[in-house]
């Protein structure tokens, strides 16, 4: 049962950055470089991971396949990149770039007024192979969610050792003990 | 390591009806009710299970701690209460009611001006045994933290079949298969 609507999708990311205001504007440092161990991302990582999603995988990859041209090849996507990128960043400078990037997309998004022939239309992933504009799109709005999910969980893995025995009872605490992707 | 300190617990559950309010207010119907399955919560049930534990679950235990009596044990909390009692509310009412409810609570909260003796102090949870209040506050601060991971998980799952080959690369998708407690 596909769930996809175009203005539904844009919706859905356009709450994105003001979402993520809320919960983390002004949170003490703890919080914002907490990670859940090596090599997993702490919130103010995930802005990062954001920001470099709107500025070299969603909106590249929708103009690749709108393009119709006979390399529809993507770009591999550097997970990594916001690393070197943001060092000595400030958390409210990079929610508030986040959210210029986020709504220059949707206005470019928007103004394309996408038939679904267009969303139909065919990309090549570098591992996945041929996917459709839908799928990236639908992609990016589960993207976004994830995110937000696992910003929260991090943050809650913080408190881990101040709960005593409820810890079994909050599920948030013990989710992703092995990261996954 | 510790990481629980009042002021900061009372900051990051006043971010909680903001923040549900960016992510919730006014997403289409199937987003607001579509759940992970059977006996799983969708937006809207987390928002009332939300409500239910400003009534009936953290104030109400903190007060029973903190009134030193004979018996601090606290009443069993209902889980499914919620179910009945927001039959016929709109999102948005629950939304309102929420923000509401937390407000009064964290003013309350704030004008015990607690000390850590106080934050020592136990009381005796049916089902986990002596618990401190400490313990009871950082609980709610990961509880607020797990149901937002919760609803953000909860509605990326409802464009499961729209990601197409996307789906093993995004694991919010595949979190919670089996519900968790």
């Amino acid at each position: 049962m596909a769930m996809f609507d175009l203005a539904q999708a844009i919706d859905v990311l356009r709450r994105t950055p003001d979402t993520l205001r809320a919960l983390l504007l002004g949170i003490p440092g703890e919080l914002e470089r907490g990670t859940e161990g090596p090599d997993t991302f702490s919130p103010f990582d995930n802005i990062g991971h954001l920001i470099d999603g709107e500025e070299t995988d969603w909106m590249p990859r929708a103009r690749i396949i709108l393009a119709k041209g006979a390399n529809r090849r993507f770009e591999p996507y550097d997970r990594f990149r916001h690393r070197a990128r943001n060092r000595g960043r400030t958390l409210e400078s990079l929610l508030d770039e986040f959210a210029r990037l986020r709504g220059e997309n949707l206005r470019v998004l928007e103004s394309w007024k996408l038939t679904d022939t267009q969303l139909d239309l065919q990309g090549e992933h570098p591992q996945q192979g041929p996917v459709t504009l839908r799928q990236l799109l639908a992609a990016w709005v589960v993207h976004d969610l994830g995110h937000i999910a696992q910003i929260a969980r991090v943050m809650a893995k913080q408190y881990r050792s101040d709960v005593g025995s409820w810890l079994p009872f909050l599920p948030v605490l013990t989710d992703h003990e092995k990261p996954r992707s």
